[in-house]
């Protein structure tokens, strides 16, 4: 564990000058963190014999599911590069074939089992292309993206993501900014500003501050041994909430509080390779994950997962029903489309204007400024716009 | 003021060899002219407390009234760069602040003065960004762009624009084009070509010739002395007018002339940093100004406003009535949406096709080679596509 | 006649490994061949005195028809860039007049032969703008594109295109593929796996087969001597048909034929600068001709030509109201839509992923090779991104 002696808080010191040598691989990393797991869709998307194609970190993979396991393929075909989602075809279970001139690959190992336009050719078994290990979790189809054997699974979760008593329900769409500028904004502590108005505050009575005047610094924590590594900020010990707003002296606004309002987002945290947890969230009984898997450079993939404790098929089905009621639209929609703007407002400053040089940050982003750390020195492996490294 | 003889009018001279050492810093200027006064909008647009974000020169300005003045400030948080216009927010007038953090500012001095979310944050009044001096005249919002003080406001107006018996009305439009060929489109004598079938002429009873004849070169008038600097053409001195077209012999157009049309344009000239005035026009009783203020290197912000001496504030009420009535309908849009389309068609030629190097003049080009020569020597500095210089 | 012995069909001679020595002017020709004739349009799209803009390898070419004869010249006034097409003006047959300040063009050698703004100009007669050579025939109009002075039409035209005893009737449409990905998918034997499947098959009783064992290697000839310069395959004879596909011994799918059907495709050929034929199709009493025409480097010009004998007009007349009725809807679109859409599905790998050098070819497509080599070879001359060269 870090200490926290290694970043000040002054304002002078969270400038961003030398963010090259603070963390240069997490600069690099615009397609995001190599050789980890990232989700590619949730499992429903996925029925037998159906084919889904998504992009993570610039890939273009073909995902399937052959005998109920989910198989990953690069889309794109060895022979003149066409991607096979464009028409895809499946004459065996275990392999995919390619509309164009029907090469056929084992989904297994990616080789080249057959040439259905040329049989008996001598290209058959001579040639492969990528196949991706898969795993799937807690509803999600998780991709392990990179050279690297596949590591276990629960290195790149956050503590308490694949427990087993819990259930598990989300949505994903795609968002206009890079992939950074999701897990940042996620994790910034007085980014809450932004959802100070937000009807979820007063439909589910929940106590959420606009603002924090920092307290004890020490109950930030850096986890950067073992995995999975990140950073805790234990929110309602390491900041006072702020619930009104002075301006020389007079209230401009302040929150209309009976003392009776929830708790929530006691924790939050986040982790390598790019996974949010806030717990609880949007409710006591829940806890929030979020996703930010890279596609380009300037759009990554937004997972919003609710996870709850069940003891029983009802508690789930229950759950189901009242996340479709109210949690997709009142907290994964109406609350966090708001986060989803924000981090797209960004996109121009960080993409065109050079902001991670030019960026002033004060001493509430020493969060992010920890997450910068330790994902730029434990990461695995980079994948910037001009390829992979190490 | 400069002589003729520096610019010979043969086909041979007037072409484009050496373009790059005859008017070098014109050629350089895709995004204008630096430390100069230029229009944001009209006054009417923008009420007590109301927010409107313009594109000046590249930059992102953010206007807002205060207290009846008009401050322009960067439209960009020095925190993380987000645009304060996504959602302006103004909970003390003479201030902004950011929808993200809550970072306030002065609109004086653009000095960070609260930090809504983080009360007593070091970094107030240790950051600052650009503010703009502004003003606001003839209902327009004239902002000063660049580094230096800010210039007396007349020294960027064509004389008489500001005179006081005068009343101007007017409207803007985004064009897609560089702004120098807003510039030169509206300054080039022979353009009127384009305008040969206009509705206006008939409606209106105009004398406006479809060409020229060269007659008194010392008609035109370089002022490069003392502000404003610019190039004036004494049209009904400088040309004889061309109202038939013959072709082998034989006439294949011809305007239908009765005499008693109304003569327009008697002179026309442009200042730096990019105004035209037209006068009179488009009738005996009207100046025409344009302003094409550069957005990016391919748009420019139109506006076009008329002038009428006025004596009364019945006589400017009357013209607001014919202004919306008559001029606008059929004078700036009708007439002058023909220079709008023939702006754009060059804007492949110049932006794609190096046209500055590639075009081929003609005598009657001899005022927009002295435009080009005056601004490129005189203007005070030049905003490129790659930054400010002086 | 090049020997098939330059040529290997091992896998790993197919390989892609040297394509930028195999074949270098093929690579660098994004915008295909200078110095050849290419259609532009069919002839009946253009009227006495109407004009056509279209783009022929990256040039802006203006047609019209003036006294019954196409005339083609630079569609880019020599002042100031602007396309003559945006409002094409012709004051007298044989020239054309810029709706921008009347300069006015021969339309046999591109002089300025007048300036309707400005009378007696003496720039008159000493500028020009590019004309090109124009032929039409069999329904289409051809230019030569390029610096050379212009060869025989028919050294550009597969054999037998312009036979009199022929009708010819086309469509053309754009794609969004680069030029070689259309002659390439249209010459390669086994992408007809696509179209197992179309309902032209069904329709009009074809013995279509999806796939094909090689036999006869001595069944494709090169003709590099003399003009057209081409690739034949005599695709009947080349290959053992495919008509039923196994895998581990068992039919996935196979063509449920009587015995039948009708014969087609049993020669296809192509020929610089990008012309493929294939005798029968899509019926035996019919040949299909296609050109892919560059445009830019991503889209090309799609045109579909039908010939069939014919020994009256009222051959001719018939042919019309079948063309219409059968081949354009189930032939020229339902069965070559796929077509289209397999070169769109091209681009990606060949325009971002630099597939030339990263396809892994196999041994039916040494058609393909050889047409790279005997196009690369022999071609005139070459239009890359970075201009013409020889």
């Amino acid at each position: 564990m870090t200490t926290f002696d290694q970043v000040s808080d002054t304002a002078s010191e969270q400038s961003t000058s030398g963010a090259a040598t603070k963390w240069p691989r997490y600069l690099d990393a615009t397609l995001g963190f190599d050789n980890h797991w990232h989700p590619a869709a949730f499992g429903h998307e996925l029925g037998e014999g159906e084919f889904l194609s998504v992009t993570l970190l610039g890939d273009k993979v073909l995902l399937t599911r052959a005998n109920g396991v989910v198989k990953a393929i690069a889309d794109s075909c060895a022979h003149r590069g066409v991607p096979f989602s464009k028409d895809p075809l499946c004459f065996k279970a275990g392999t995919v074939s390619c509309w164009y001139h029907g090469w056929t690959y084992d989904l297994e190992d990616g080789q080249l089992v057959d040439v259905l336009t040329s049989p008996g050719s001598p290209v058959i078994g001579q040639i492969s292309i990528k196949v991706y290990p898969v795993q799937e979790a807690k509803g999600l189809i998780f991709v392990f993206v990179g050279t690297e054997e596949a590591h276990a699974l629960s290195e790149d979760l956050p503590p308490g993501f694949l427990d087993e008593d819990t259930h598990s329900l989300g949505i994903r769409r795609t968002v206009q900014s890079n992939w950074r500028l999701g897990v940042e904004n996620g994790f910034d502590t007085t980014h809450i500003f932004l959802h100070r108005n937000s009807a979820l505050i007063e439909s589910n009575r929940l106590a959420l501050p606009y603002g924090f005047v920092p307290a004890d610094r020490d109950a930030m924590q850096v986890f950067d041994d073992g995995w999975p590594k990140g950073v805790l900020d234990r929110l309602a010990d390491n900041y006072m909430p702020v619930f009104e707003a002075k301006f020389d002296g007079e209230t401009v606004f302040a929150a209309n509080l009976t003392g009776e309002e929830k708790k929530v987002a006691a924790q939050i945290s986040v982790w390598v390779p790019g996974v949010l947890k806030v717990d609880p969230f949007p409710d006591p009984t829940l806890i929030q994950y979020e996703f930010y898997v890279p596609i380009t450079e300037t759009q990554h993939e937004y997972f919003q997962v609710l996870q709850r404790k069940i003891s029983s098929p009802g508690d789930a089905e229950a759950f189901a029903v009242e996340f479709e009621e109210t949690w997709v639209p009142d907290a994964l929609h109406a609350f966090n489309d708001d986060d989803v703007w924000a981090r797209e407002a960004q996109q121009n400053f960080y993409g065109e204007r050079d902001g991670w040089n030019n960026e002033q940050l004060f001493p509430p982003d020493l969060c992010i400024v920890k997450w910068r750390m330790v994902a730029s020195d434990r990461a695995r492996g980079v994948r910037s716009a001009r390829g992979a490294k190490a």
